[in-house]
C-alpha cells in the first residue's frame, strides 16, 4: 500500500480544513475565534486534542472523528518514547478511553477510536505510530470522499427553491466539503438552490459564525436568522428543503443533531417541507436500537449565560443546556449517507444500505 | 371625579415598575440595562418617551400604551408653553403622530394615543394638561386592573404542571402584573405552576433578562432555555401548557407577538400541549380582519450581529429581522383577556366578547 506521510488536501477545493495532518501534527482550525479570526491550533501531544474537542475548537461529528484517529496517532507516538512495552500499551490504552470519551453524543468519534486501537490489536511494536498514522489518513481520505458522494446523492433531492440549514454541517465539521453543506454547494452548483437560510444555532452559534462564513467563502448567497425566524421563513419565503447534519443515527432512523434540530423537524413537517439528514455511515450506530439510547451531552449554563457579558443578574440564573436532541425517523424525509438514501420504511432502509 | 396627581403603585404587590408617572415626569425603568442594574429613566419631554419606546428601554405592547399615553399629556404641557392656540395645537398634533408611530406592530400604543387625543378633541385651552394627565392615570389603572382579571380568568386554564412562557409578558412588559405572568403567578398562587421555562427570546433575550428577573424576584421556581430547546422540553417534561402576550390580535383571532411565537404554537400544536395568549383589550385591533394585515416591524440587524462582540466577520452579514410573527387562531387554545376568555370558534368568541 501506497505510503502517505500527509493527505493532499490541496485537490478539495476547499475553502477551510477543520483538521490537517502536517509534519506529525495535528493542525486545527480554531473554531471558536471565527468569524473574526482564521487562526491554527497545532497539537503535538493528543491532549490537545482533547481539549480542543472539549473546547469546540473543533467540533462537527465527522471533524472530531477524523480529529480523534489523528489524536490516536500522536498518542502512539508519545507512548513509543517510554521504556517497556507494557508502559507503552498501559499510556495507549489510557489515552485512546480519554479521547474517546472527550464527547459523549457522537458516534463517530468512538467509530474512528476504535478503528484507529483495531490497527494496532495485537500488533503493538516500534511500527505502531507509522501504522496509525497511515490510518488516520485513510479515515481522513474516506470521510472526504463521503462528503463527495453523499453530495452526489442529495443534490438531487432538493426541490430548486431556497433550503435552510442548521448548526455547522459543512467544511468546518467534517474533513471534507461537509455533510448537509456539501449537498447545498452540490445543488446550488447545478442551480438547485437560490438562497440559504443559516440558523444562527444557540447557544454557541455555529451557524452564525461558521455556515455563514462557509456560506460568504464559497459566494453562496446566504441570509442568517435566529433559531425562532425559521417558522417565519418557512411560512413566507420559497423554502423548499431543510437540510441538516446529524451526530449520531440509530438503527430506526432516530438522529440525535444540535439542539435545536428536533424542533425544526417538526417545524418542517408542519409546513409541509421535505426534511433532510446528511451524514458519513460512520454516524449510524446500529447497535442503539432507537434514539431513546443515546446518550445526550449537557453542557455548562454559562455557554447561555455568558450571552449577558457584563449585564449578569446578581442572582443565580438556573438554565438547562442539551447539546443536542433526537429527531424521531418519523419527521425525516430522508437520511443522506455515501452509500446511498435511506427513505422510509427508514429502519428497513438502513438495514439494507449496511448490508452490503 | 377624583383628581389623581400619581397612580397609588404600592398597593399592587409588584415587584417592578415598568413605567410611573411622578413629579410630572414619566418614570421609566431601563429594561435594556436588567437584569444587571435597576436604573430608571425619568423623561419630561415627550420625545424622550418616544426615543425610550424605540430603543426598547420601555418595550412590552401594554406597557408601551401606557408610557405612550404619559407620553402624550408631556407633549400637552409641552405644547402649552407656546404663545398660540394654534401653535399649540399644531404641536400637540405633531407630538401625537410622533409617539404613535414609534413602533409599528402593537395595537396598544395607537389605541392609547387615540384615547388621549379624543380627551382634547374640541376641548383644547389651558386645562389640557391637566385632562390628559388624569386620562393617562386612568388608562395606567386600567391596565393594571386588567392584569389582575386576566390572572383571574387564566389560571383555571392552567393544568397543573410545568408551563412555557415567551419572551416577557410581565410587569415589566404592562402597567400591572403582566399578562401572560400575570397568568402564571396566579397560578402558581393556586398550586398550579411548579416550574417555569423561561425562552430567551433571541435577539433582545427579553426572556433571559426580564422574565427570569421577574421569577428570580417572585420566587417562582424557573428555568432559562434557548429559544431552540423547547421543543425538547416539551418533549421530555410535564409541559401542561405555554402562556405568551400579544401585541396585536385581529378580528379572527390570529395574534402577532414577539418573534418564534408562532414556532412555538405549532411545537405546542405537535406536542398537543394547550397554546395560551393573554392580553388586554386594548391589544385586539378588530378592524384587522386576520393576521394577514397586521405590519411587522423589521428591525436591525445589528441586533442579531452584535452577539459577535469583537468577533466579527471582515465581510458584510446578511441577516433577516423581523420583531414579531403572527401565530393563526387555529393555534391558539384559548385568548384570554379582562372581558373573559376566547375560545374556538374564536372569531365568534370575540365578537361576543366585544359586544357588551
Amino acid at each position: 500500500m501506497e505510503q502517505k506521510s500527509q493527505i493532499d488536501l490541496g485537490q478539495l477545493e476547499q475553502v477551510a480544513f477543520a483538521v490537517q495532518w502536517k509534519d506529525d501534527c495535528c493542525v486545527l482550525m480554531d473554531q471558536t475565534k471565527l468569524p473574526g479570526e482564521e487562526t491554527y491550533l497545532r497539537c503535538k501531544d493528543y491532549r490537545e486534542v482533547v481539549r480542543a474537542i472539549k473546547e469546540l475548537i473543533v467540533r462537527g461529528a465527522p471533524a472530531i472523528g477524523v480529529a480523534g484517529a489523528y489524536a490516536v496517532a500522536l498518542a502512539a507516538k508519545q507512548a513509543l518514547q517510554l521504556a517497556s512495552a507494557s508502559e507503552q500499551m498501559g499510556f495507549f490504552e489510557k489515552a485512546t478511553a480519554e479521547i474517546s470519551a472527550a464527547r459523549p453524543t457522537a458516534s463517530n468519534l468512538r467509530w474512528a477510536v476504535e478503528q484507529m486501537k483495531a490497527v494496532v490489536r495485537d500488533r503493538w511494536g516500534a511500527g505502531a505510530f507509522e501504522m496509525l498514522n497511515q490510518h488516520a489518513i485513510r479515515i481522513h481520505e474516506q470521510d472526504v470522499s463521503c462528503n463527495r458522494a453523499i453530495a452526489g446523492f442529495g443534490a438531487p433531492l432538493v426541490v430548486p427553491g431556497e433550503v435552510i440549514t442548521y448548526c455547522n454541517a459543512g467544511e468546518l465539521a467534517t474533513g471534507g466539503i461537509g455533510t448537509a453543506v456539501g449537498v447545498i454547494i452540490e445543488a446550488f452548483r447545478r442551480g438547485r438552490v437560490s438562497r440559504v437560510y443559516v440558523c444562527e444555532t444557540r447557544p454557541v452559534l455555529q451557524g452564525l459564525r461558521l455556515t455563514a462564513w462557509e456560506m460568504h467563502k464559497r459566494g453562496i448567497p446566504f441570509t442568517a436568522i435566529c433559531d425562532n425566524m425559521a417558522a417565519t421563513v418557512m411560512k413566507q419565503r420559497k423554502v423548499t428543503a431543510v437540510i441538516t447534519g446529524a451526530d449520531r443515527i440509530a438503527a430506526n432512523g432516530d438522529a440525535a443533531n444540535k439542539i435545536g434540530t428536533y424542533g425544526l423537524a417538526v417545524l418542517a413537517n408542519h409546513h409541509q417541507i421535505p426534511f433532510f439528514v446528511a451524514a458519513p455511515s460512520s454516524t449510524f450506530d446500529l447497535e442503539t436500537p432507537t434514539g431513546a439510547q443515546i446518550p445526550i451531552e449537557e453542557r455548562s449554563g454559562e455557554e447561555i449565560i455568558g450571552i449577558l457579558r457584563n449585564n449578569r443578574p446578581k442572582f443565580p440564573l438556573p438554565v438547562f443546556n442539551p447539546s443536542f436532541d433526537v429527531t424521531p425517523s418519523s419527521l425525516i424525509s430522508a437520511i443522506i449517507c455515501e452509500k446511498g438514501v435511506a427513505k422510509p420504511p427508514t429502519q428497513k432502509s438502513i438495514a439494507d444500505l449496511f448490508k452490503g
